[in-house]
């Protein structure tokens, strides 16, 4: 059986996180999506928030489950025997630093590869920064994340201001 | 059972296509290798000896086959029932066109995916163009290619000179 | 009046390119689209048949018209006293070759601006060469290409084989 | 009458800015120069001396005008019935961001065009990062910028120490 | 004779530095590798011990030397009158920010030359911030530092916590 | 004495190769610019004659020399003795091919080094191709050459025609 791992901030879980979380659960046995939390960051929603969220949009695909963890990416696969990582392109802003990050994981940990998946070309200009940023300003972002993201996105609106 | 295919020219087979396989034939269930040939271009190995030398390097790999087509990939993963389509990245020279051709057939073919690996940090400068050039200037190839197929680069040159 | 060129090979005109005529149109007062013909390269589509199909799918666009022209385009911009010309850019494939071609416009004829849009999103991985390439293995090219250039390879397909 | 705006920070206005407005301004009928506040950065200048700036570098351009805005670049644009957006690309640097705002800017507000102007090939290392580092070390800025922004970067050098 | 300057933060030196240093140090009668410092960057290492390990790892190279300066990497080449600027590149990640740097420079400085090595494809993935960042979670960094500088990193989280 | 070799096709040599030979003639005791020919491309100049064009305008430069080879870099290098290779990079256009190059040349003959000199803003967009594009449409070529080569344009295109 095979099982990936896909990590990430997910601070929140947008359309183009789901995407890749729907598409690599078609192509593992189990797919583990792994909320990376540092706690010299300051994210929008904390690490429960994020379980929650990505547990609320993925109730529905039954090989996927949720997870957090700090640190090394390579320590989290060692622990739990997970060999594939799985990540997602966005056409160029992400290539360099991912392209960098999986070869100092091959380095740290020669049995784990790194598996990169082209974002839907719909969904190339979507981040969570930027779903923040247009939020902040009051902008739409219906069509950028799930709908109980963007509830939890307004909620937390609320309690900042 | 999950199938991957990973498609090339492999005019000749290299060794940083040799660690992809390797690498692929790990993290699925079964790794088809799928020479594509096309009767415009003029490859330097015919189909079929780049079919034998594939399968002479992957003779120890139980889960990896050897396979030829011609015309759409899609329209080979389509009848054979392959859902994931395997791709070696080197640093940038692969990025582009290989990005393009993932979303094409994303296209074509919405539920074939397409994986991309890193290329081991070694091989970043090897592709089988860059072996046939140094081997036609009587250059030493012996650490890009395995042993047969520098053999066979060697049986080649005779035969056209 | 401002009059912008968007000038190509469109051999033939994909739904990329009418995004981007649809979008220049909108901007400015008047729109050239001019096709590119160079005696020395072997188009699908000769000149006649490419204007011809742009003439077709720009009909409802008042102010549009179709051109064609050969050798520098600084020479046609000149001649037609034209300052403006637009180009669109797929997410990267595009950039370094474009972004040349627009420094040595402006070299050659300083008072012409390179005005450069992104395509949409959706036709990031949309070229001519690859509606050339999907339908000569006899692919879909339905989402590709508008109806009457879907036709019109259709034909063209016939004629050859 | 076709309106466009050049949006930036402008901290402060370089010569490649000023380059950028002067050809902007020809090929439209009217030029919005607007400065984008954000309450959270610390610029070197406010928003007041970053527009009075900008006035006094184009006070020889009729057809163009200076304003400021916080907030979504695309509110600002609905508000003022701007459907052009042009932004100066140096050649690789900004490329990937800007790309990835044109294409948010043009989901948020589907009729509004962005529009890429290339850099002088002169002014292709330039940017007021640049302007501001080489300034606080005492290095010579007399290329990089207008006479008059020289003069306040030495002011406000005065200033603060 | 031709003295080479080799500047960087080096917090700490890696394995890549050291190459880069070692390849310099054969293609220029003279050396200098400068320990950039800035006051307003809070560095792992400060500029006294960054020199002391370069120091380390460079004695058994005759024509190498250290030293450190802040400001302007010109003004410190035009006091010591070096023309020579060497700088590594890995694959991708540092272009873009190293070539506006060597233009800048060269337009402080006309008469001073920036040459680019390419990084050992071994080393590519290699930066002092992937190295503190596997340090600070406990991985094992032997493969990318020179041994006193593995222990220097010891003791500094030793320090630290 | 370290010496330094420049290698290119130069059909022909223009002002961006010429900028980058008087600043590496600066930076090594001796630089002999090496014409590649290769007898399978059919170049505009023969080898003599771009050799020639090349001994002209070098003519006042007395460390420079100029020599032709086909074959493989590295394989001139070790019979000549020569350890550095230095090659010019505009913006962004050759970086990928460049770098490439310089890791096969570095892995067939381990003690040679390639630099890379940026080449002058101002001739970012140029190459021998553009040039000859833009001369063979009767385009005013005189700010890309020197005045010789554009003699030499002249004279092989009424040649040709």
């Amino acid at each position: 059986m095979k099982t990936a791992i896909y990590p990430g901030s997910f601070d929140p879980v947008t359309n183009g996180h789901l995407d890749i979380i729907k598409r690599a659960a078609e192509s593992f046995d189990k797919l583990i999506v792994a909320v990376l939390y540092n706690n010299k960051k300051k994210p929008l929603f904390n690490v429960e928030e994020r379980v929650s969220l990505l547990k609320e949009v993925t109730k529905d695909l039954p090989n996927v489950s949720i997870d957090s963890f700090s640190g090394l990416l390579v320590d989290y696969t060692k622990e739990n025997d997970i060999k594939i990582i799985v990540k997602g392109l966005r056409a160029i802003s992400d290539f360099e630093a991912e392209f960098q990050m999986a070869l100092v994981n091959k380095k740290l940990c020669p049995d784990t590869e790194t598996f990169f998946m082209t974002t839907k070309a719909e969904y190339a200009y979507l981040s969570s920064s930027v779903v923040k940023e247009v939020h902040s300003f009051g902008g739409n972002i219906r069509e950028f994340v799930p709908q109980c993201v963007a509830e939890a996105l307004k909620h937390k609106h609320t309690e900042v201001s």
